[in-house]
């Protein structure tokens, strides 16, 4: 049974849509149990006016929300009792198994370092984001790689860079079902030699890791295709590329709606077409893969979107649950270990 | 009248694609000198089977190419009369303006370091790539940004950082009739204190550059919007993100043609929206873009794509010598000095 703490006052879209996730998941076949943290008057009041099955959720009182667009460090020195800091305390006392937030991803970040212990021999922690790719991964062939860091550590070691490998090749064994999850390093050429000489490094130090199934260096177009299931690179290059595959998505779809405004030969065209749209844009569809773990810490934290809705944050919880149960630090400690 | 001299070795598809290129601009109304860099007997031959116009075609005699595989420095120490080599020498000497090759990138560049003097103030080259977007940009409303550097220095200081932004500034300026084109910095937020140290650095020195329109950072999602009209970043990150807008029209690409094959309905549709994909297609095409310039030397550099074909070619050869007529150098050199 995993306990997932939940911060109720994260998201752009506020409260309502966390709790409608939270109430949803707790009417549902699972064992989960949730915390939710935040204004508990409310909460509770919001619970009233929600079904949900009250033996799997508890409440949690803090005092305010760090905003969206505020910086982590005096957003949080500003509310000492905010929603993430007590809800990251409650993971960190070990009252909680898991973290949920939609909120703030620096003030999680922030948060996460101030009142967790990395995991032994982590120096950064690194932020890991799933992608649409056109080949599938894993056992159950999922349409999606997992790349990290996408901006918790913008400057990346090789040190740190072969241990975001260690730790995304875990989270894909445990979350996707896939054994031995090939690893890529994002460089600008496939050779070895190709790359800075951070990246040079760590392919020498990947290629002898005995726990890592490193299939060599990747370039930009290998990400839609997804030639490896888990790609590494530093979390200034990860964040770039991961807003642009958003924004392809955007123009493909601006695309599709001016010819669909146009002509009604076109329109007709899209409406049979509309398959192969939806196939799309499931894809590139995050908000059906729950969330991007935090990993380097000694605590399962999902970061969710903060355009999050109801299905994104129940997705988020129950990927957080199972992160813990199937022992998701555990296997990073166990990779970690292998290589010293 | 611009001399440009072509080297006819490079390129994925052989000397007589190539040819077929210069001979057809050589028909032209133009005033466009060519020569042709190659093995003299082989291209004489190939000149006979050819309509063109031997008034504007010379022939300039080297021995060997370098292979499209092969590391740069050993490739050109062990032919030290090769295509490139030689087409290099003559721009060098000033028997020619400008210079085209399809040939491997890496030889071209290591060929510029050792035979062209750098631009004075500049440290590193840039190659700069065209990259398609959905906005539009400079009086000709041209459906494509700049984005240096892509690959000539992977890891870049804010000094040359800023130098790049002079020189993509100079290049849009000169060949799509910008007067003042919009440039930024790609980073991982929008906001001026986003980013590495380095791209901090190069943010407050643009920020303040007499000759720059700079607009600040923006994200990966702006590269296919198209909100800067050139966009500077390191090779390293140009060269991951170029490759990847490559690998996404690929996808988008195979799943129409998946979708083309499976069923009659989509079939019908897809034919319907045909024009659509075309001017998806068009917006990807680099063919007519003509290629990519290496900035920073003094003289004009053109690397066209591998994969280039005789339009290509073709499109090339006007684009460097369109560079030499308006002054390419002579706009870099005043940007540079604007700052001192």
């Amino acid at each position: 049974m995993a306990r997932v703490v939940v911060d109720a006052e994260g998201g752009d879209h506020g409260m309502p849509v966390v709790l409608d996730g939270v109430c949803r998941l707790s009417m549902e076949d699972t064992d989960i149990q949730m915390i939710l943290v935040g204004d508990a008057d409310a909460i509770t009041d919001a619970l009233e006016t929600r079904r949900h099955n009250p033996a799997r959720i508890q409440v949690m009182h803090s005092s305010g929300a760090v905003p969206m667009d505020e910086d982590p460090r005096s957003a949080l020195e500003a509310r000492p009792d905010c929603s993430i800091l007590v809800a990251m305390k409650c993971l960190a006392t070990g009252d909680a198994d898991a973290l949920v937030s939609a909120g703030h991803t620096g003030a999680t970040i922030l948060a996460a370092s101030q009142h967790l212990e990395r995991l032994p021999g982590i120096r950064r922690a690194a932020l890991a984001a799933v992608h649409p790719t056109e080949g599938r991964h894993g056992p159950r062939e999922d349409p999606f790689s997992l790349i990290l860091d996408v901006g918790a550590t913008l400057s990346a070691t090789a040190e740190d860079l072969v241990n975001f490998a260690v730790m995304g090749s875990a989270y894909a064994s445990v979350i996707s079902d896939n054994p031995k999850p090939s690893v890529a390093l994002l460089s600008n050429g496939a050779e070895p030699n190709k790359g800075t000489p951070t990246i040079k490094t760590a392919h020498a130090a990947l290629n002898s890791h005995p726990s890592i199934h490193f299939i060599g260096n990747v370039e930009g177009l290998d990400l839609p295709r997804g030639t490896a299931d888990v790609v590494v690179c530093d979390g200034f290059l990860g964040n770039v590329v991961l807003k642009m595959l958003e924004g392809v998505t955007e123009v493909v779809t601006d695309l599709a709606k001016d010819a669909y405004a146009r002509k009604f030969l076109w329109r007709l065209g899209l409406t049979m077409l509309s398959q192969g749209l939806r196939q799309l844009r499931t894809m590139t569809d995050w908000k059906q893969y729950g969330g991007a773990p935090l990993l380097g810490f000694d605590g399962v934290i999902i970061k969710a979107h903060g355009r999050s809705n109801s299905r994104a944050i129940r997705n988020a919880i129950k990927v957080a649950a199972k992160a813990h149960d199937r022992g998701l630090s555990e296997e990073i400690r166990k990779g970690l270990a292998s290589a010293t």
